[in-house]
């Protein structure tokens, strides 16, 4: 094979990662190994000195992103590329307390499109769940380690990512060092000639920007490869002459028509966002998130971002954690910001993302399955009757947030299938059910 | 450049991580920043968004390991490649008691080769000191960042490394799991054909084995080109022929002369013993050391270990840490073993290590600095009067324990020359300084 081809194998879980939330046309229709026939830990991936020559995954050919050798990755990504921490400090963790309801795993729910219902435990091997927690009212009622994620270990949050540079940036909206009203080049000179220049902070917030960028990743010539290729670790084969970092990327996205008027998930926005926390606050976004959240949340392991050749983080994309962690992130924006005695992120912050998005905007973009949501701050608003949001990533990640039930779901996963489409008609009605389940609970 | 010189510019660290504990030859003449000019904060290596150009370290073309970049990039190791964690697991740490001793700076001693006194405090300039602490009756004593290492982050401990694979060895020696008579062959009928195969786990162990394998690095043709080639986790050139992981290159190490006859330190040794350990204990070596050590000795942080191709650990010289969890370790060795209240090693083991090594093999080898040392279980011993013994790795990485002086040393350092012989006279009078000073202090 080539270098160049080896290359771009390589950078295939970058435009998965980017994928967006749901498109009807990316359900595939292979059939794949269910959960347990891909348990990646019955399959023995990796294990040996050395590992059998086929359970050996690697990065530079993408075999480490193939299912099914995927389910293992997903919980061991920085074994295959380069990353940055994001620090936890040095102190103890804050044990989440448990009440834990054995009850939980036989509440049924009737699968979206389908009329025979399913129970909870059921819906996770649908989902190819690595791990759930299930927080209520503040305490952990359930907890489950699959696939290869271990309490100790780290995995994969893919586009879940993106709620959290949100939530850093709606944060620094609400103590005034970011104005949403000010356009991108105020803040990114770079930008200034690229369609972010007169986007708003606001509509990169919301990803109503208007942009030529096509995360379709079954076209060769898709701007989402252009972007992968930048942002790839790897040393760029000698034939390449595009950008070669995500800060040289960005500036090249040309705009296709009007900002503001339609939703349009597309992952350079949250890197644009990115650029500029980092730039505001003459930080990393690693260490932007280390200092205002991580290292004060009482969490129990560093987490990480991957990283381009010149070692900025995948702000859209490229966050890596723990299970616990991930339920103690979920239930600090449950909890408006508050946690461990302090006021961690600002409440505006948080009142600012549960307000939503513009509904008109969303519903341009055409998401069948979520009927009347909206998206704001990078996150996902199920304006349903809990007044329920998420952070969703590709392959199954979520937080999802449902302040009515004071209740927190927090999922890693490793469907085969990237797009949330695949696992939404299996995940959003059982949320919905356990979140009805608990309230009935008192 | 083409690319395969810049694959070969990137295995420049692996070639330095590997080299020699100190050769007169590699004293080299080229005058240096000292370490206050290169102090890499100050130098503002990677900070901005993106950084200036000239303030940008790359893996692929070698400039992350140029000095004084290096400086930055040595507590930054995992931001430049694939690494794999040595977990801590997710209890609290065990805080080291402190008992600072003011008076630590101005103790003096008198280099090797020279005849005017320098103090302690002078000494870590020399030595271009990242990080120190000294532990005395089980207290930090002294304890200092310097560099661009923080409290919360990781230092590459280069070959202090093979220790760390020594102790394992030793400690699977003492509980039977591995006899030292054994060939090596038993264990990896892999290595049955090559230098090894004949050799002694107790060879590999003390460094007895009689291999061709150069770490000469001016020499384009020294073996630990091929070897580092061959560990290097990018892709690699598509003229590349050679092995392509640690585990294919170390069946091809050929034999030269008889094994036991002479000390002859080569990083290759280590990597071995790393195998036979994965071997019997069928696990990597990172998940050995987290198990057997790291969980157990309330460490503050995760370790990590860089990784080849095929995800195996750099077992002679990928591991980095934090440098209170080096002074933990260096106290568990000074406590034959023994840590908040268990037997977290053999004392068998420790004994093991402080017998020492064949001192007329050592003599062999021409360390002119290291008159009357020896080398036992990938320790160095100095056999000086407290009976002191020591993990060295280039650049100046190094833990020093004196049992008499009940006193640990553990430094992290960046001097730019790889060499220890250009720390040693600046380093080894002065541990022995500051444990006679400890001892007068009663």
């Amino acid at each position: 094979m080539k270098q160049s081809s080896l290359y771009h194998r390589s950078l295939l879980f970058l435009s998965l990662i980017t994928l967006g939330c749901y498109s009807a046309n990316a359900q595939e229709k292979t059939t794949f190994l269910n959960a347990q026939e891909s348990d990646p830990i019955k399959m023995g991936w990796m294990v040996g000195s050395p590992p059998p020559a086929n359970r050996i995954l690697r990065f530079e050919d993408g075999s480490f992103f193939q299912f099914p050798g995927m389910r293992w990755s997903v919980a061991h990504m920085r074994e295959f590329m380069p990353t940055v921490n994001v620090s936890r400090g040095l102190g103890n963790s804050v044990l989440l307390q448990k009440n834990l309801l054995k009850d939980i795993d036989a509440v049924t729910f009737t699968p979206l499109g389908e009329s025979k219902p399913m129970t909870w435990e059921e819906s996770l091997q649908k989902t190819y769940a690595d791990g759930v927690v299930i927080m209520h009212k503040g305490k952990i009622v359930y907890e489950k380690y699959m696939g290869a994620l271990q309490e100790d270990g780290q995995h994969a949050a893919m586009s879940v990512t993106k709620s959290f540079t949100g939530t850093l940036g709606a944060m620094l909206v609400a103590e005034g060092l970011i104005d949403p009203a000010q356009n991108v080049a105020h803040y990114i000179p770079e930008l200034k000639n690229s369609a972010f220049g007169d986007a708003t902070v606001r509509q990169v917030l919301d990803m109503t920007t208007s942009l030529n960028f096509s995360e379709d990743y079954t076209n060769p010539n898709a701007e989402i490869w252009k972007f992968s290729a930048a942002g790839n670790p790897l040393p760029k084969p000698k034939d390449y002459t595009g950008p070669k970092s995500y800060y040289e990327y960005l500036p090249t996205v040309t705009k296709k028509g009007k900002h503001g008027e339609a939703f349009g998930y597309k992952t350079v926005n949250s890197d644009v966002l990115g650029w500029i926390i980092a730039r505001v606050t003459k930080k990393h976004i690693n260490e932007v998130l280390s200092e205002r959240i991580w290292k004060k949340l009482g969490t129990e392991q560093d987490a990480y971002y991957s990283v381009d050749a010149t070692g900025t983080p995948f702000a859209g994309g490229g966050l890596n954690f723990g299970l616990s962690d991930m339920a103690r992130f979920g239930q600090l924006i449950l909890d408006n910001g508050y946690a461990n005695g302090q006021q961690i992120l600002p409440k505006a912050a948080i009142d600012d993302i549960k307000k939503g998005g513009d509904k008109k905007a969303f519903e341009k973009a055409g998401y069948t399955l979520l009927k009347g949501w909206s998206y704001r701050d990078m996150w996902w608003i199920t304006n349903n009757e809990h007044g329920a949001f998420c952070a969703r990533g590709v392959h199954g990640q979520v937080i999802y947030v449902d302040p009515k039930a004071e209740m927190v779901i927090v999922r890693f996963a490793s469907n085969p299938i990237a797009a949330n489409g695949a696992n939404d008609p299996f995940s959003l009605p059982a949320y919905h059910a356990i979140a009805k389940f608990l309230l009935a609970k008192k």
